[in-house]
């Protein structure tokens, strides 16, 4: 069994609504033995079969998200005038709750709001890019303002860092995550040590809709962490009601909140989905993206500890070091090449593919055609390595040089309370 | 046994120190019937012997807070040049903790802040006003800068009020607050809806260094309960610390801080001054008071329900609501004339008497003598409940008058942010 965060609560499948909760632990176990995957927000290992690919699928289903389907696809390709993101049609943002209803109004000609976020650290990793790349992708095809969150008090309430380091790596973070290709116009950047005066209203309000009971379960808070841990999530959610900002950056326009998160980040918005609706609010929409893995494999995602070793891919490493940690990486290529000829590679366990799927630069079908290629035998591991490098190293090299143009001066006015283009 | 907050931390007295957690209960169970007397920042009800003001003493024993004497008064009239308050005087203002290191301070040249505060309601009556009458009169005696939090938000939380309730109440209360004689020079008025951009970071840094077990057990925060309620005691704490509002108000003086408070808010203060140990910080002092009891009975204070009803005091009464009020209050007078004359009055649970201790105009021996004769069955209990209505009435007339000439603008400045005078 799928050992996950919010197991009692969530929209659909088998646990639905705060009504009826069904607490199967007291508090979250992630060490349980007899439960197998661990995916949650603090800790992912899932040795099963297929992975975190299949563990991510299994919560879809658990929680009642709907799976993208073609027919999303090709209504986002008709309303955006342009085909979807490679993440989306690849299958890396796999998932999405009520996704429709807000085409369905964008139709219509409301428009929504894009909130993600990001606990500062260290240094990030190219995993971490992709939130970042995708909402940048979705503000330019809807044409929408999106909304940041740097949460530098969780990681001065869960990691113990200083508020010197939080505000150092918070600096440092965002110039990776501008250099995404937000619109300035359309984009406000906010840190929680900053701006906590504009959330902690719709914090509370939140939080009048919230017991003790029902957060420890959620999010396996413990009776020795600190109760700022109890109060954390809602501080997570109040971005996602439209209502939070009042009419600070949107006049007195009421949008919709569409929030592209790592599944791991999903009961949070669950929850808010089912507190919305108590508030008389719109539901926050998901999209819900699967992971990279670790280059170590297909059983974890790649982590903020490894973004600087060598078993990590760090925003910053050189084609040279991307391409010798990617010859590493874990293969589904065959013991001998006779053997691969033979039997071709084992696509499930196979960590460059999974690294090509979202980043090769070229036109599906080709990239149909390598995988197919690869899983006859007939391309060696070591061609995909390099073409799954050669494709990293272009994002990368990108990114560089767009971070590079990145000045405190941009940081400061995307984090300017303002009116934003709607 | 006393039910108290508390129970298990504490400086001094059985509990010392977080270091050692002794819970004797899972969670406060204020309606424990073997338990006795309750007194707790949610409820009071002491039956027992002595009523609340018994109950008080034998907390700051148990708590080890220090019991204010002559030598802390004669020590306060040498360094204010003025016989201390009558509060302090008579045995309202009757335990702190670490005030004579202030004092030292004081000395020295190191001055330092009040800090006192209220959650909105929709009434006060004129127990409210003992800790903001006391703490102007630190003001005046001390000449320091004063800060007052409105918890807002706490009313918010924990009684279900709207913000538009909480903002209404809130600039009632403070016509109330501020006619108690503020120095604008010298007062700085908040409330946590708007302020918390202040106050945040303060609270996480304290929040650290709290569990969840440990909020349960002081504050009694239940697991149905909402985490916001985990999460405010730091944000009452939290203007307790030196460092929180950083050189907004002070310039660059670190001030020691000292908290005029009734017993039943010491469990904050208490738990405040471990923690600002553990973050390198001055501890908060507290001055701590008893309570005016409820007319009914001194098993209870006066609480905000009874603020308009007739067993309370409201702060618009008449005097001659006062005078109706006051005659029903609870007598230690005889069942008749001649039975009082022989056996004199109990003062032990006498409610006027209680009243006229705190408010009584003249001198302190007249007082005693007041005193000694009801004591003795020459002065009969009708009588003292027209002494004490008339020393209630006064008060009242001065404050009503001076409530009149508070503008919203008055309000506006005392709630700017800006360099208070030190």
């Amino acid at each position: 069994m799928l050992e996950i965060l919010g197991r009692v609560f969530g929209e659909g499948g088998k646990n639905d609504g705060f009504g009826e909760v069904r607490c199967e632990h007291d508090q979250r176990n992630p060490k349980d033995e007899s439960a197998g995957d661990i995916l949650n927000d603090r800790e992912i290992n899932c040795p099963g079969p297929g992975g975190i690919d299949a563990a991510c699928e299994r919560l879809v289903v658990d929680f009642g998200a709907t799976f993208v389907n073609q027919s999303l696809l090709d209504r986002i390709e008709r309303v955006t005038g342009a085909p979807p993101h490679p993440f989306l049609r690849r299958g890396l943002f796999c998932a999405h709750r009520s996704f429709g209803a807000v085409l369905d109004a964008y139709e219509k000609g409301d428009k929504f709001y894009l909130y993600t976020g990001r606990g500062p650290s260290a240094s990030m990793h190219v995993g971490h890019l992709l939130p970042f790349m995708f909402t940048a992708y979705l503000q330019r095809a809807f044409k929408v303002p999106v909304i940041i969150q740097m949460s530098d008090d969780e990681k001065f309430l869960y990691k113990g860092l200083s508020r010197e380091e939080c505000a150092k790596y918070m600096q440092d973070n965002l110039k990776d995550i501008i250099a995404c290709g937000f619109d300035p116009e359309r984009t406000f950047i906010f840190n929680n040590f900053d701006s906590m005066g504009i959330l902690y209203p719709a914090a509370c309000g939140i939080q009048r809709h919230l017991t003790c009971n029902q957060v420890r379960a959620v999010f396996g808070v413990g009776d020795s962490d600190s109760p700022a841990k109890m109060a954390f999530p809602a501080v997570q959610m109040a971005p996602a009601l439209p209502s939070t900002f009042g009419n600070q950056l949107f006049g007195n326009k009421t949008l919709r909140c569409v929030v592209p998160s790592g599944i791991d980040q999903d009961p949070y918005f669950r929850v808010c989905r089912d507190v919305a609706k108590k508030m008389h609010e719109h539901k926050p929409s998901v999209l819900i993206s699967k992971f990279l893995p670790a280059l170590s494999g297909t059983h974890t995602k790649l982590s903020s500890s490894t973004a600087t070793d060598s078993t990590g891919l760090g925003l910053a490493d050189t084609p040279k070091q991307v391409r010798k940690k990617m010859n590493k990486a874990v293969s589904g290529g065959r013991e001998s090449v006779e053997e691969h000829r033979r039997l071709g590679a084992d696509l499930s366990t196979d960590v460059p593919m999974k690294y090509l799927r979202c980043f090769f630069p070229g036109p599906d079908a080709e990239l149909e055609s390598i995988e197919k290629q690869y899983q006859q035998g007939l391309l060696l591991s070591g061609e995909v390595k390099k073409l799954a490098a050669d494709a990293v190293s272009s994002v990368l090299a990108n990114h560089q040089k767009a971070r590079a143009a990145v000045t405190d001066a941009d940081i400061a006015s995307f984090m300017e309370v303002r009116q934003l283009k709607v």
